[in-house]
């Protein structure tokens, strides 16, 4: 009884702390939770999350339903596994401050948890650069299952985006896994446009103006036939002399086409231009 | 006696603390090997590991059973590995736990553990690397025993997949440890299909339609030639010009076959196709 | 009632020291936001934020109103970035000394967030290094939305500016993301003025003071024709013999340009200046 | 006599404690040395050490009885090297617990050792990089002494085996030191079989068929005789067209061998089929 | 009243710590101002900070009115810039240890600098390497604004030196920014003097001894006519075969001449030497 | 004389402690330096330090008097430094120590001392690789004064091998500072015996057999005469076709001669063989 | 009064400990710098710094009296800069240490210096770095003023050498500013003695012996010609075939000469011995 009275005000106050305890991780739990909600989910209006939106200094083109889509659903699955974090850590917190209360010594806990992190630490921070390079790709939205990418270890079309690796087929039908760590820059030939280029090598001596207006008409008259005219977006045009070597000269044409299409393009427009050339007389490198 | 009354309340204290940390740690451990379990063996109807399910954008394809079970195996001896890990952790934190109980005092060990792990932690990253590298190269079932893969440092048929190595053998014989934490993206050639593709120089000058229709014909009746015909799942494709350049003009031809078997397709292409050209009468790069 | 008078002090006091730390946090707070309002938007006469002004030896050229608009827009947007992490950091160090007065131990708290900090400051790095270079870059002005630079990683028109990344349009029509901590130095030919250089190889036995004399000619009045005059903003320069090596002699022609026409213009150059050398009878590498 | 009636349970207590540290050393240090052991050593029928035996998914061929008895001595010494370092760091901690004990301050000593460990640590890195290398390499039994290894820093014939360094000799007879940690992927030419492999260069417009068949008979019966036969294990392979590049067409013969041989078969076929294609009249790039 | 008596002395106690606090600081403050002051503005007679004149063992060259007050200037610059940083760090802590005297616990503030500090000091490490590279390499005087300078990742003129990045834009018009910590080693061609290296390719046969002479006679012709004269500072040097490769043998021929002009004197020499050996009847590299 | 009483116990322990501290710090060191004695100097008739015998699986060539003299005054060498080391750090640590019992806070000394350790040891890092990496080298023996070596930064023959630097001088008599820890990996060409490899260029069509028996007879006459007789120490070896690529066709023959001899061996056999293969009619590259 | 007998001994003791705090530091300041004068300066019969005397297995050459007042000049200076050093830290911990026997807390102060510490030792670590290369390069005498040395980023003649950076002017006249941390190793062309080596070209059939007499009597004779007589200090060495390769022969001569005439000596020997073997009608690549 007696010990009832001495140790009763102290067992209250530690139950009572171990409450505020749990109330302050649950509160502080759903502010986190619905900061994340607001920088990765956004209004309807404001698609971009919160805190990537500055300082994009142009604005986006307008984008197609389908993308609008894919954005939201990559933005509502990482906020699900940042909410998960966040829930893990609150919670792992709370339940060693409760471990205090009961007048546990946490000290060695914190410890060996600290020497693991830190021993752990060093081998994992390719890991953790994966993932946080995946995310912020998904939220910059780089690129899409099925564009045709070149992420330096190895280019050719998504396959699939995920947080860690990214997959992609590449033209011999190989499948490759890339580490999102490792992608230190993207190229994606799938936005907007492309622009098909085909550089052609003329001998020296030829007949320079000559060469740019057969390439000129050829061209034209290439982008109009059925098969490239669907492709095509712009005119074609003839920029002239790209190259003066002791190999030889070199005439660059380009064309405007819809992404994607550039390197069907570019073989048919090779096909077309180097016999209109030929026809043209112009000395296509044939006397070396 | 007067010792008795005086310390046995704190003996009982001390003791029931001990029980409790036990107690807890013996639940933790329960709890994370249960969450383990989750994350690597899934219920049969999700085989990936919840950790990694989010964010794959594209159903994979129908997996053999063969496959499935390889996962399901695989995921079993990781999870496995983790529980070991765990075990080894909780139970190494109760035991200083339990010393901190009875008096002594731990910082000494902890500090120890501390210099300890700092110390070999810089040197042992690499291991760490490669472990964690190997884990997840696993889980995401990059690659299989048999598979045709360029892992970056060497390129050859997986003989075993491990932890923290993988082993294969190139077209040499000879056979290739390689690290797993080395392995910076994975090139798999085995998976789904291929795609063989053969590259025709031919002479500037040479009739560019003849030559495309040349092989396009060839290539057909190569195909479906009884050799080849069980390794193609595709029409062959000639796509045309692929490149000009000083050299000459490059043609290209792609079939699609099942995985590992381009390179045979490739060989039996070119020995076909170049005689083609010839009796086509195309100028095959002979008259430099 | 007594333990009012024996506790009641103790809880005036806690009272009065959280309200001081609330005090100090908001002040410290409104300080170091001043303080950044003061270094990045500065007064209308000093456009340069102040803590990048010592040292630019050389002083600026009058900047168009645009550039100084998108500057101060740029600071702007800067320092509201550092304004939340100020807030987030002071709000957060002032929480955690409210709930050490309220008698919580908040020594887990701290040292779990110390964990957490290395352990992923480790694989955070990269995206701490893109940001500050981000800001930096922007501060510097290096570029801007439209001009043609050279990044490292890919090279093409800049597309947007970010804090993380910067997107370019290579002349592929490819659009690359590069990460702004993966840019080393950056090259921008859209600065004030460009140089055209134009090289043309000549044969051994050349005669070069002829040679000179027909460039020099033929540069002068290609100039002077219509298209090219707007873009010419200096004199040509024949600067003479460039190389001698085996393969032969480089002569070489420079026009100082507007920015961004310079490739144009060598273009143009080109077709004009080997015409010329061939009718002054030059051997232009003809008879290798 | 009062200060032995006061100070002495103190110094009992005391006793006690030191005695209690020693205890628990020695029986962790057992539990330690019992696991290095079954780590390790593994009972006759699982050679290899259990934390390396998961997800080794292929069983490895039946080992000779060298091969055994090699991997046995290893894991027996490596053993024994992690023993003694158990044994230090075991006991080193007890010592400074009896110091402690004795009523020393301890905190200079750790936090000087700490302060000379992560000094230290950061050069030492190499060091501890190289043993956990050379450790791993043995238990996974990569190679052993008179294997053809190809280390990346340097090819050849291996002399000794080292927990630091690996010394093999090259075909200068130049001996190579390697430290362990500097071996990122190991090829090991002499496991199992090797394949010997002749690329044979063609000029264009060979006779494929006819070459092809003039190779395959040449080959046949170049492994049948007396040197050979020994060497070879398995029917050679005339794969067909490797390679048409514009210098010319490459075919491919393969023959599997017994490890170590292949440079010879290679140079003994070599010297036998150049004169098959002449004699066949094949023209072997000889009018270029 | 008897509060007052209690405490009173506590808070004299406190406030007289309070202002020894701040008084210490303004000295500490003021002391390390003043070496600052010492080390990088130097008395009128020994230009160079103290803290670099050890040890550069050769007399630097009468400097300029220019450079020195160019020196002068940078150095108060970079005095004001570390003057800043010292009042920051200084104030930072007696605000600390302020709070400390007014009875905050300050570890929370402390342990969260902590964490800040390690978590951005790993990506902010470029930062503070670019800053610390510039301040020396201003400090050194390794280039001014006008400088010829190879920084590296870019080569051209200086256009301004900073303490973060230097600007130079090269032979193309293009402007780098290069990051100071990025520069590994400068190449300054502006300093004192250059030297004009001319190699002039021979063919095999050719008579040396006449090669020689006719080069001799020709430099020294060419280097007294009115344009050359200025920029020569030094007689010209044969220095005779500096190579012979199976390509050819080349001869070399040095000028020194003004810093800055070693180009257009190389362009012109060449221009007048290989005339001068045709006319002497030399075979250039002619009849390959 | 009461003050004597009251502290005259405290004083007395405080020196009992002093002298207790002193005396552990004597022992310790007694004990780490004859555990450096035991690892360093060995027996006499286990040369090689203890720590590094484990695992060398062949056993060393019977070494001569100087090499086996020369490690050991190496060995004394290490382990006299490393003792200088010991002692300085065992009694730095017990004059700490010994502050803290005459009372003085050593808190600031120590954390003054970690400050500077982690500031300094991140920069001095490669200074501590180039100690180790020296001392492992040394007790590896991997090569001595007079040694021809490649360390990868320079070639040549050693001139002096230190604890951080090793001096080679080249054959353009350039004298290299090679620093230990840029050492990866070392290639000593002076140990046992070297090969002499000689390559032979043959022109397509040459009769292979011919040119083999012509060889084989060239080079055991030329290992037979006089000044090649006291090189060669085994039969030469005609390997037979090493190459087969479009430039040709390469014969290798080898010999095994005296370590440092194996270039003059390759002069004199290329001297030799080249006439004789010209006299057996072989065509040798002469009709490209 | 009452008060001084209560804080009478407190404020004694004080006082007495801080009068120890700096007797302690002078002394220690006092035995530090005496440290560094015996490493560093040496007795007059031992130049070199003790620390770097063991292993160096090679007596040093007979140093001219130059040199040893060149080294005693530069340990003197490093001294010097090293007591700087350790009079700024002990004097710096004395003052921290009595800060805390006037009561003041030093947590805040320690703490905020480990944290900037830590902070900027990332960055400034390549600073430490080129100090502490400077320091070592300049006590192992590695090169001095005039020496043509090739330091990795950059090759010429020293002009300073200086504790961060090292100037030298290469073969245009730049200056180069190389950072001491950047110099992994130094290749420097003059001490002791420099080898002149000349290759030449020869065509395949030339006769190998004839080729070899003639040179060896055109070197002979060159040798001895009043020009290089005085930089030649051995007698020349025709070495013999050097190389066969497809491009042809190559004959190598080497001569020894004094430092810094190698380049010139091999100058005058092409131009001396192509002739020689023209007229000793040797083909020398004149016929491909």
């Amino acid at each position: 009884m007696s010990w009832w009275v001495e140790n009763g005000p102290k067992i209250a106050e530690g139950a009572l702390r171990i409450a505020l305890t749990l109330l302050i991780a649950v509160v502080v739990r759903f502010l986190l939770r619905r900061l994340i909600d607001r920088l990765t989910r956004g209004s309807s209006e404001k698609r971009k999350p919160g805190i990537l939106r500055p300082l994009r200094e142009r604005a986006p083109q307008a984008l197609g339903a389908l993308v609008s889509e894919r954005r939201e659903q990559r933005a509502r699955t990482i906020g699900s596994v940042l909410k998960s974090v966040v829930t893990f850590v609150v919670f792992g917190i709370a339940f060693i401050q409760v471990l205090t209360e009961l007048g546990m010594n946490v000290a060695p806990i914190l410890t060996s948890a600290g020497i693991l992190g830190v021993a752990i630490g060093f081998g994992a921070q390719n890991l953790v650069k994966d993932f946080l390079s995946g995310m912020f790709m998904m939220l910059e939205d780089q690129y899409g299952v099925g564009d045709v990418v070149d992420l330096g270890p190895a280019t050719g079309t998504v396959e699939s985006v995920g947080l860690r690796i990214t997959t992609i087929r590449d033209t011999n039908g190989t499948v490759w896994y890339v580490r999102n760590g490792e992608i230190l820059r993207v190229g994606n030939s799938s936005q907007g446009f492309a622009i098909a280029v085909v550089d052609l090598p003329l001998a020296y001596g030829a007949n320079l103006p000559e060469a740019s207006a057969a390439l000129s008409a050829a061209v034209t008259e290439a982008v109009e036939e059925e098969l490239l005219a669907a492709d095509v977006i712009d005119k074609p045009d003839v920029l002239g002399v790209e190259k003066v070597t002791p190999e030889g000269i070199t005439m660059r044409v380009t064309v405007k086409v819809r992404p994607g299409r550039q390197w069907a393009v570019q073989r048919a427009l090779r096909a077309k231009l180097m016999p209109a050339l030929d026809e043209a007389g112009i000395t296509v490198k044939s006397t070396t």
